[in-house]
């Protein structure tokens, strides 16, 4: 019995070390090098190349390093092989964070003083309050749900729309795709948390951006697969939304000669809301290796047929 | 009996309009163009000219437009005027709102990211999460202590300095000139919203610089002089403060030859942190001059002695 490790484009850092030292009695091993295929029951992955699942045919379990388990999808899987992903409290809290800083930085044309700075022009403007300010959420998981009780909190008024109803406190919520259109009418943020999925894939399109007004600011922390790119560059373009704070994007890194580095309505980081957090995370999987040995529920097990 | 309204380097908007509606039977009218000075008991003052209130011999009472009666000092004063000030929630809850962003901004490295997309970079950072971060306020009045709260609420570490004691809860408050270096020690912000007095001018200087450390960032939405412009220059040079968010300067707007515009670590705002709102603004000195008319206590009354 041994676990996998498959990571592509992130770092293992220390965690072939850490499982290690508390999941005695199990070899770890990193991909490729894994010195027996038909040992691996668990695995530990992070968008692994595509068919990874017919190398280990004893594998039970497929641990997602973070909350989108959308990128281990590309490979058709086993009926038999549980999904599991993280669920960091403090990814979300970060997340929350992320969101609070691009929302507070448009709000006080912090970015505009930068640029002001620049040219030596001392040139004040208006600001908004946060309690004239309207930011709606799409998709009310976890996380998404978590930042908008934090907005509530501070203040701001706040919408939230899902797939399936839910009932938050402070939180006008509308839920189906008949009612995403109210959810995004008149409001002033737009907040992406949705998990990707067939259904959510591209769901940042014209169509939708119909529905904003001038004054609206995206801010995409959910996927970058989410967003219809060239459908974000025209509504900037043609001042049908205010501006775009990215944080994800269909390719990562962003090729430098993507239009969004040197669009003045686009604000973007490398993919940097909420960063795993370690020792959290590799309790959770612990906790997961130990469930799966004792042929126990898993934490975090996802529904494929849902996508989360 | 008139009201008289002189304000410098500042719009009059349309106060003298709304207040004459609102008082009626009174003359309210705008300095220089006073039809008799002799009339004017109740003056309402911003930045006004040296000198000015001994062009007027039957004042009562000098209400500050804003939040500082600093600005009003520069003339002395007959012992039976009384000074008032403006304490406007809004102006709380808008300070509150300027740190935060900067709070923000500079725990998730947003300008850092800002050069980045101009340089075409993909390069992700550690970001300081809300849970590690202290937050030293200076000045625990009506705003400092809003604010010190707010930031409590939303899970920062706080501590807060005054002149005299206070105990607000979550706050680890000091006091008292003995105590400011223990306040500034170890903290990642410092935020200045001390009253402007003979005391506190000039408070911000090397040797508090000394007692901040390498990873301590500087908030200014105070007042320009309570801070050392060339201690504050050769403590970012020398890495002795990280870096610099002011709102508030010595000369207003900042010449075009000072250093600051230039230097990469500071981050400055045009006096934006809280704009005064008006309908709120012009209920408060309405109420004091029927206070006055009536010979009652009013609101916001000032001690000259202390300064605030």
């Amino acid at each position: 019995m041994s676990i996998a490790i498959i990571f592509n484009n992130r770092k293992i850092e220390d965690w072939q070390e850490k499982l290690s030292a508390q999941l005695t009695n199990t070899k770890v091993e990193v991909y490729p090098e894994i010195s027996n295929p038909e040992d691996v029951e668990f695995i530990i992955a992070w968008k692994p190349h595509k068919g990874y699942i017919n190398e280990f045919p004893n594998a039970k379990v497929i641990q997602s390093a973070g909350a989108g388990i959308d990128h281990l999808l590309h490979t058709k899987l086993p009926e038999h092989v549980k999904v599991t992903r993280i669920v960091d409290e403090e990814l979300k809290q970060d997340m929350f964070e992320h969101v609070l800083a691009c929302v507070m930085i448009s709000m006080k044309n912090m970015y505009k003083y930068s640029k002001s700075q620049e040219n030596k022009e001392w040139k004040p403007v208006n600001y908004q309050s946060i309690k004239d300010v309207t930011i709606t959420v799409l998709g009310l998981g976890k996380i998404g749900q978590f930042v908008a009780e934090k907005f509530v909190n501070l203040g701001f008024k706040v919408k939230g729309w899902s797939n399936s109803e839910k009932q938050i406190e402070g939180v006008k919520s509308f839920s189906g795709e008949l009612e995403l259109a109210e959810a995004v009418n008149g409001t002033d943020f737009i907040v992406n948390i949705l998990p990707l999925t067939n259904e959510t894939k591209g769901i940042l399109n014209k169509n939708l951006f119909d529905e904003f007004s001038a004054n609206t600011v995206l801010i995409n922390v959910g996927r970058g697969a989410h967003l219809v790119d060239e459908d974000l560059i025209d509504a900037l373009q043609s001042n049908q939304i205010k501006e775009a704070y990215l944080d994800v994007f269909n390719e990562e890194p962003l090729p430098v000669d993507h239009p969004f580095w040197e669009n003045d309505k686009v604000f973007m980081t490398p993919h940097v809301a909420s960063i795993t957090n370690t020792s959290s995370v590799l309790l959770q999987i612990e906790d997961n290796y130990y469930k799966m040995k004792q042929k126990a529920g898993l934490t975090n097990e996802v529904s494929l047929e849902k996508g989360y």
